[in-house]
């Protein structure tokens, strides 16, 4: 291991050492910047793709499953997708200096609480290379300095990419040392990385359960866990049932393989009966595998039995585990139980109910008659995201600009003292 | 270790089972609870002092100096002081249910953003007993569990206190859990609590440089890193030297052993020989030995040359390092590179000067003609405080109320999906 601490010292040192550069620039340098960055992608998509066909034909050379290589692979028509995410991430509001708070204080002195940069983010991801572009647009755009650490498959790709918007750093007379990337791809770079505390003020996992866990875990410097979502709808008693149905079917199956889809459906007895015959209707036409309670069981035709595991499961997949309970209360404590505070929704018709609901369910986003499907940094108007957070420090749920800022207080006066 | 792993899971697991039931208080019940726990607390004196007896004289067999013992030792008249504290907060507006944000989105969805509770928060601290009663009302008020690890010096009071806290509670038919004491003296508690990241939701560290680091490197629960402060007073070119003086004199000497005190003193090479003599007299007057660089040394009689670990030092002493530099820039970047991000001050009649430091400053609270002993939540109109956050996630400086909550979406609609 200690064959890469010098070099993961010296990058994450760099990247601290200009921490304060990002602050001296204007937003118009920044958006310049980010523009510019785009468009270098686009001129420099040859490079780029050739970068990437290296890691593509490796990749498939080792035995890559399709559905991977489709989310390392890119071509020009992708490329010019990512330019695109850069210039409306440079479009959107400057969450910079915005004034938080401004009072005075009976012995004179004014206090502002203003927003400013988190200072170095550590971004650690998997397989798909356009979040290299994506993470240095948002971090760069809220005056944060970047160190990505990719993954193993994509280091060619990221690396061109991030040479690329370095070198319109640099034109700028901008310290490239504002975007750094590990390049090491031993997997003992993230475990090192992950302990640079005194460099690094925020750490930001993006990918699947297991790395995430493994951040959370092994991190010495603050992190942000986002994503993973076992997300629930309930059917209550009062609910509206055609409404139901298409919540339900656009929750699970608009897209299988997302946080925000839902992985578990929990039924109010009474209207059980309804809603069963319903349910088995849309598992056979949209192929969905049930794993049914012992009260549901009956009525879902080639339901399997739900264990334990299956409740507290974030399937990624055409699975939906069925839990009948007798009464709202059974419902909140069932999903608080297992759910893991991303995105749970109540269908009902009775205000009291879904509010009841809205505020003893622990998520991040609470649901009344709308899909689980819009926890999301765009569908929430925020213009951008670099993940959903599931914990409650800093920031919950989508994560914007503003969520990559934190904040001062300026405090002037004409000599007070205490 | 594993003795104590049953004991703790046991503690936090219970903590964490009540979470919800602090969110079924409403304000009027928190408030009620928090005066009567007031009340209780003085009129069961008798038994909390024959505790503190226990502690105090075990701490004096055991050799604690007198400072110390102070800070342990408890009469009537501090639990009336401790008892007035939780009135106090108990007085303060309610955090939450606060909108922070309602919009409605083209598809006719309103999200509307919440402050809710945390959750569970764990305090780990050391010997004052005033803590325990402290950290109570302030999670309380804000809707939260609290686990709390107090020192081993004060265990005796600490579960005197709580006894008598959870004793209100039960008469309220509001579940004790959500006060829990850690009561094991043994140090490894500390470690296998903070390992507990399934029950609980945040942990702050209350006391020294060695404990907060401790929690820092151990904790796998969010942490929020409180109270090293190596605060700054620079005096400008253009300062007005009497306030300059008066400054120095408040942050240096008014309270020598507080995060929030000035450590170190850098001058501007223009105003040195004006300065310099005025530091002598004050160094004199107050005691105060000087650490002082080469330039400063020779005009200051009696200072001793500052070393490296002097301009980085947290002294909480009638100490100060003296550091001379020739022009803003250089004190922007001396102070960036030996501060611990508390809080820094400018003394200058130069706005532009002024507005520079405060901006590029990477510190909490950064003054301008103000004395940095300002940075607590009582100075700051917060009306409380858990402790003064030197981390940039989540809370930054004083933390009251609200810095004790979390947010959370409520999403309204009719039926949309995506």
């Amino acid at each position: 291991m200690s064959d890469y601490r010098d070099e993961i010292v010296k990058i994450c040192r760099a990247a601290a050492a200009v921490r304060g550069d990002c602050l001296l620039l204007d937003e118009s340098s920044r958006v310049k910047i980010l523009e510019e960055a785009a468009g270098a992608l686009v001129s420099n998509a040859k490079v780029i793709l050739a970068a990437n066909e290296k890691d593509v034909s490796k990749a498939r050379s080792a035995g890559m499953k399709e559905g991977l290589l489709d989310r390392l692979y890119l071509d020009e028509k992708r490329i010019g997708q990512i330019a695109e995410g850069m210039r409306q991430v440079a479009s959107l509001p400057d969450p910079l200096g915005q004034v938080l708070d401004d009072y005075t204080r009976p012995n004179g002195m004014r206090i502002r609480k203003i927003s400013v940069p988190m200072g170095v983010i550590g971004i650690i991801y998997e397989s798909r290379p356009n979040v290299t572009a994506d993470a240095f647009a948002l971090c760069f755009k809220s005056g944060n300095v970047s160190i990505l650490k990719g993954g193993s498959d994509a280091i060619y790709t990221n690396m061109a990419i991030v040479d690329t918007i370095r070198g319109v750093l640099e034109e700028n007379s901008v310290s490239p040392d504002i975007l750094q990337l590990i390049p090491i791809t031993d997997r003992s770079a993230a475990a090192l990385f992950m302990t640079m505390r005194e460099y690094v003020d925020l750490l930001i996992p993006r990918g699947g359960a297991s790395l995430i866990a493994s951040v959370v875990e092994n991190s010495r410097i603050p992190v942000i866990e986002t994503g993973v979502g076992n997300c629930h709808v309930y059917v209550d008693s009062d609910a509206d049932l055609k409404m139901a149905k298409e919540i339900l079917i656009n929750a699970k199956t608009s897209r299988v393989g997302v946080c925000n889809a839902a992985e578990s459906l929990v039924l109010h007895k009474d209207i059980a009966d309804s809603f069963l015959p319903v349910l088995a209707d849309i598992a056979c036409e949209y192929s969905i595998e049930l794993r049914a309670d012992e009260r549901s069981l009956p009525f879902l035709k080639g339901a399997v039995p739900a264990s334990e595991e299956d409740f507290a499961a974030e399937y990624l997949d055409l699975i939906l585990s069925v839990k009948v309970v007798d009464t709202l209360d059974d419902a909140i404590s069932h999903i608080n139980r297992y759910h893991t505070g991303h995105s749970d929704c109540i269908v009902t018709e009775n205000a009291k109910n879904a509010q009841r609901f809205l505020t003893e369910i622990d998520s991040a986003c609470v649901y009344h008659n709308v899909s689980t499907r819009f926890t999301d940094g765009f569908e929430f108007g925020f213009g951008a995201e670099i993940g959903i957070s599931t914990q409650k420090l800093h920031a919950r749920g989508p994560m914007g600009l503003k969520e990559l800022t934190s904040y001062k207080y300026e405090v002037t006066g004409t000599g007070q003292v205490r």
